[in-house]
């Protein structure tokens, strides 16, 4: 599982900050997963080792512009050269299905693939044999949404070397033992697939929390995830700001992160009012996170995060 | 007046051109107009010189979403960081409304100034004291108008060193005379203005064409203008993809500026294939126009072009 961040400034472009969109690659599935789509996410993948042809969701947060006007460019290029046939679905508030509908009418824009518009209905919004995702409702605003992509558990390494060390014949065997039966070899001698097969494996937890100011939702969302990504548009000097728009602080994002007991914290969405000062106040920025949570990172365009499995 | 390319690729933005947008700088009346607005724009913007907080006026060709995607978000950072409180106006199709109205609204987005769009009714689109816009209807898959900015004749120069030698004294009758009046002067001489004002300067004419096959109403738009900026999606080679998709090879768009007898043609919206091979086929489009129509250029994003007085 490999996050980039395609944009990571609040509200408006900067000169190197695109608004907000992040890019998940399922390397295993072999599918792209984006959250929130900004506009010029297309330009940020062309620009990208990403591949749209491999888009398979979208999810959306809240239905700001910032989060959102890039959606509709970048289905129509998915199908006019991006050599994307296979579904696309979108994941967001009920009123993401009036906008979609709307501006591909009026646009006469004609996808060459089929588009699903799922609104968000309850905390799951996703589930197949390998994922789920779910939501919470955030604090913003207007209504915004939290992702948790969930991998479920994943059962333990096979100990090869182990089952050659007792004699057992590579084959099918091995794949009952595999899945925790028992045989019985030629021998007489009876073996448990338990004893060689590794403890489970948990599986990674990845969390996206934009835009809202500090709420306990977010908390519970993110409990013990490897990675929680979490807007921090303001440092704390302008906590008034943050109050007015819902937006977060540094401090804030990181008090989430601390509570929630997460490993890592990723903060994205900056004002571009720090960008003129870059190196102080983004420094800033880490360093105000860093104290209430050391194992921060601050997310940049293009930048990519291999969430390692535990 | 000033014209710079904002986008110049078709359909799709490639790693070097942008979709469509051409900026015209009415530098005397120091404003921004713009012609469509693709996806990106107010990225290309931010890159050039040019200030959003200038902009006034915004002229949709037609509602494909490669002329149109950028327009909101535009807007809407003209609202956030751009400075913008000045009124601006749309001009296009009547769906225009439409998909404003319903993305302003889907997107909780609100402006700091007012927002006027206006359906095109008349082939005069807009008048006032020093120009005028008009505009004809295309040839392309959906409704698509050509542009004229027809900038009004301006009164000749009033030579000034003639009305010093004839010993007139400066001051209201220089004002006098400028305006084509007759005067007495003291020692009972009479002076008649036009004797003083040279011959009228005609205004300039800049026309755009996009998209479109090769249309009559694109001729006869273009009469006589100073420049023809007219789309060329494909070479001539490829000229059975400019019929299936109503749009201009190269030498359609010279064919025109040559029957229309325009001062220069510039050439934009190319197909991204060219750029695979970016040299020889942009050359050959070049070539192609040229053998038909010598004073061509061929557009790219952020080339300005100045519109020089007659």
């Amino acid at each position: 599982m490999k996050i980039t961040f395609l944009g990571t400034s609040s509200g408006t472009p900067s000169r190197t900050r695109n608004v907000s969109c992040i890019a998940l690659q399922l390397v295993q599935q072999g599918v792209l997963w984006l959250f929130d789509c900004g506009e010029g996410t297309q330009h940020q993948i062309m620009q990208s080792p990403l591949r749209l042809s491999q888009l398979e969701k979208v999810f959306f947060t809240h239905m700001h512009g910032d989060h959102l006007f890039g959606i509709i460019g970048l289905l129509a290029s998915r199908s006019l050269q991006g050599g994307g046939t296979s579904p696309v679905t979108l994941y967001g508030p009920p009123a993401l299905e009036k906008y979609v509908l709307c501006t591909l009418e009026t646009s006469s824009t004609g996808l060459a693939y089929p588009l699903h518009v799922q609104p968000i209905a309850d905390s799951l919004v996703y589930e197949d044999d390998n994922l789920q995702v779910e939501c919470r409702l955030l604090k913003h605003r207007i209504n915004s949404w939290g992702y948790a992509v969930i991998e479920k558990d994943q059962p333990g390494h096979f100990e090869v070397e182990k089952a050659m060390a007792l004699g057992i014949p590579a084959g099918p065997l091995y794949g009952k033992l595999k899945n925790g039966e028992s045989i019985i070899l030629p021998d007489g001698r009876t073996i448990h697939g338990a004893d060689l097969v590794g403890p489970t494996r948990p599986g990674r937890k990845i969390v996206y929390c934009s835009d809202t100011i500090y709420t306990p939702n977010a908390v519970e969302l993110a409990a013990n995830a490897d990675v929680l990504i979490h807007e921090a548009t303001y440092l704390h000097q302008d906590e008034s700001l943050a109050i007015r728009g819902k937006h977060s602080t540094a401090a804030m994002a990181a008090r989430v992160a601390q509570e929630a007991k997460v490993k890592t914290l990723i903060l994205t969405h900056f004002s571009p009012r720090y960008e003129a000062d870059a190196r102080t106040s983004m420094g800033e920025m880490l360093a105000e996170a860093q104290t209430i949570f050391p194992n921060t990172f601050l997310a940049r365009d293009f930048w990519s995060y291999e969430v390692q499995r535990n």
